[in-house]
């Protein structure tokens, strides 16, 4: 039997998953992470049933592990678990594919080399991620290499949602509208079409609402707009992200605060949002469960922003039939997507309270004009069926 | 009779009007312009009527013309024409109120200083708008003076717009979501009062699009939200600036391509918009006219933000009763108005051609939902009754 790896390879974490091909459906029989890469790291391994075979296991190296020790490691351990398992495709996440790609691609030298001029557009990311397509080339010669881009679902964008009101030369050089989480809304726009065919040809706002949160407006299961755009900080409010931001903000922080770019890098990213709403916490099960007013007032920015933004990806889409919640927040908060949807009745919103409170497939009322779906998402899957797309073909 | 004198400096110029008080209304007795403040000025006056008494006359100066000069210029003039008026009060317009000017206010040292501290919040229009100031009490020295302010009108947002997803601290030193434009919207508030209570107790966007743009969400008359936050940059798109844009933008501009702070500063706020656009002009009417790709693609761009922004807006109203278009494009252009209103169908707008054709006050179709209107706005009259009701008061 065949099998593809997925990773998803992040500035001290590297997850992973193990699939069997073959079946229509690549079937997952492992998956795990390592953390605190790059420091004391250790190795998580779960089941395709949730069962951890291996629970915050540290990693030994001689000194920190990098990427691709923390990757023989895992491969280790599954070996160990699933003796035999032919890696064939190594799948990998890769936040940034630019202007070019706009759906996986089997990697060569060339195309690396050519990812890794993005890596100005997400510094924080895209090198990581290289990072871990070489320790798995360096682990799997043999074996056909995928990226999967989370810009890729959103290019084709119309152009006033793909451009910024700068001179063209910025747009030429890729000052673009880019979007993330496109992994994420591929799944769901698959899920629609499978579980809610009316819905996918129609005008639906996916709400990917996780420690990263965006919003994608989907026209007949295509994205037609995106609440982020250039970077991975602009539209909603995130854990530690500030979301939508007046670009006088920076400007001030420069000129009047004389801030360095590092620090204003550093304020934007890991001390803002709901952590710096709130004073608290960036997340938001903490914030739930406290009672204080920086916890209040961060959910009730958070659930404003995602309204307002709501409202945006309407009128891109000109109009509104459904709204799908997904990620960690979207698909088990009931008091957010409360919050969420009672402030939008205008637009034809209106849930079911019991429906809600059960994280039920679909949470609005019957009658209600718009029909609003909770629906876990799986980012992984999306990688695993791109490998057994692409590796027979590449093989 | 007891005149007031309007006054709105820029950094090269000096807008001013001539008031006679006493009526319930201020009567308008003239009106200019000095321009090219700073270099070789010119004066333009024109009467009530708007006949030009005097047309672009070189303003002698040794060396160049400061406001103060231009002042003394304009002031001759209005002596020339209507001597004998005694100026009592005069009305400065003043771009920045900060946290605690929420209407006019009778200004002292003390209280300049004070707005001189929020220089850093405005730096391109503040310190011009209070060297208007000290202009005005050197030649007025017995008069009056007060400020009135663009951020005063929306002073009274929900916090959830006024606060950004930063750490607390940096709202509590001022980094707000001020908006601006706010003697327009004081303006067109009163006329709704006045032309359409319905409309004025409802839901209400107002569409400023001048060379300078934004909308304003009304709810009973006051604001609630505003496009523009913290600068005069985030929101539509206007003649020159860029409007909403990714903060991710700014810092790869400063990371990756090594510009200084005053080039960013230069290309957001003068070279972009629909200038940067179009690669043209950033004048609305040269492009209407121009058949140019560039020109087209800076037109969807600026009405499908537009839309978009007013989708945001009618989310933060909850819901849309009425949209009024103001400003030298909103007031003037068919084109624009049609082609921002014929995406918005969903939202229950629906105009009426003709009438939009005419410039007509109430654009949309009779049975239509929303109502839309064009009422010319006049921020000098708001200016202008401010100092009635405080010059009397202050005198």
């Amino acid at each position: 039997m065949s099998y593809a790896l997925t990773l998803n390879a992040g500035s001290s974490s590297l997850k992973f998953g193990l699939f069997a091909l073959g079946a229509d459906e690549p079937e997952l029989s492992a998956n795990g992470l390592a953390d605190r890469v790059g420091g004391d790291a250790r190795l998580t391994l779960k089941g395709a049933d949730g069962t951890k075979l291996r629970d915050a296991v540290p990693i030994p190296a001689e000194g920190v592990v990098d990427h691709h020790e923390a990757l023989v490691a895992a491969l280790h351990e599954l070996e160990d678990h699933f003796p035999g398992a032919q890696i064939d495709t190594v799948g990998h996440r890769v936040v940034h594919g630019g202007m070019d790609y706009s759906g996986p691609t089997v990697l060569s030298p060339a195309i690396i080399d050519k990812l890794s001029t993005l890596s100005p557009f997400a510094p924080l990311h895209q090198p990581h991620n290289l990072a871990g397509v070489r320790a798995a080339m360096a682990a799997f010669p043999q074996a056909v290499q995928v990226a999967c881009f989370d810009t890729a679902f959103h290019r084709h964008h119309p152009f006033v949602n793909d451009v910024f009101a700068l001179p063209r030369e910025y747009y030429d050089k890729g000052v673009r509208r880019y979007g993330f989480h496109g992994l994420s809304y591929d799944y769901i726009s698959g899920e629609l079409a499978r579980i809610a065919p009316d819905l996918h040809a129609g005008r639906v706002v996916v709400a990917h609402l996780g420690n990263g949160a965006s919003m994608c407006g989907l026209r007949g299961g295509r994205s037609v707009a995106s609440s982020m755009g250039f970077s991975a900080l602009d539209g909603l409010p995130m854990g530690t992200r500030t979301g939508q931001l007046d670009p006088g903000i920076i400007l001030y922080l420069l000129q009047q605060e004389g801030m360095s770019v590092e620090d204003i890098i550093t304020l934007l990213y890991k001390k803002s949002g709901l952590l710096g709403l709130s004073g608290l916490s960036h997340d938001m099960r903490t914030l739930e469960a406290s009672g204080s007013e920086g916890a209040r007032q961060a959910i009730d920015y958070y659930t404003f922003r995602a309204r307002r933004e709501l409202g945006g990806l309407a009128a891109a889409l000109e109009g509104l039939d459904g709204l799908v919640f997904c990620g960690g927040i979207g698909e088990n908060s009931r008091l957010i997507r409360e919050r969420i949807c009672n402030g939008l009745h205008w637009i034809g919103i209106e849930i079911d309270d019991e429906a809600n409170a059960a994280n039920a497939p679909v949470i609005s009322r019957p009658d209600a004009r718009v029909k609003v779906m909770v629906i876990p998402t799986n980012e992984e899957i999306v990688i695993a069926r791109a490998c057994a797309a692409l590796g027979v073909r590449g093989a």
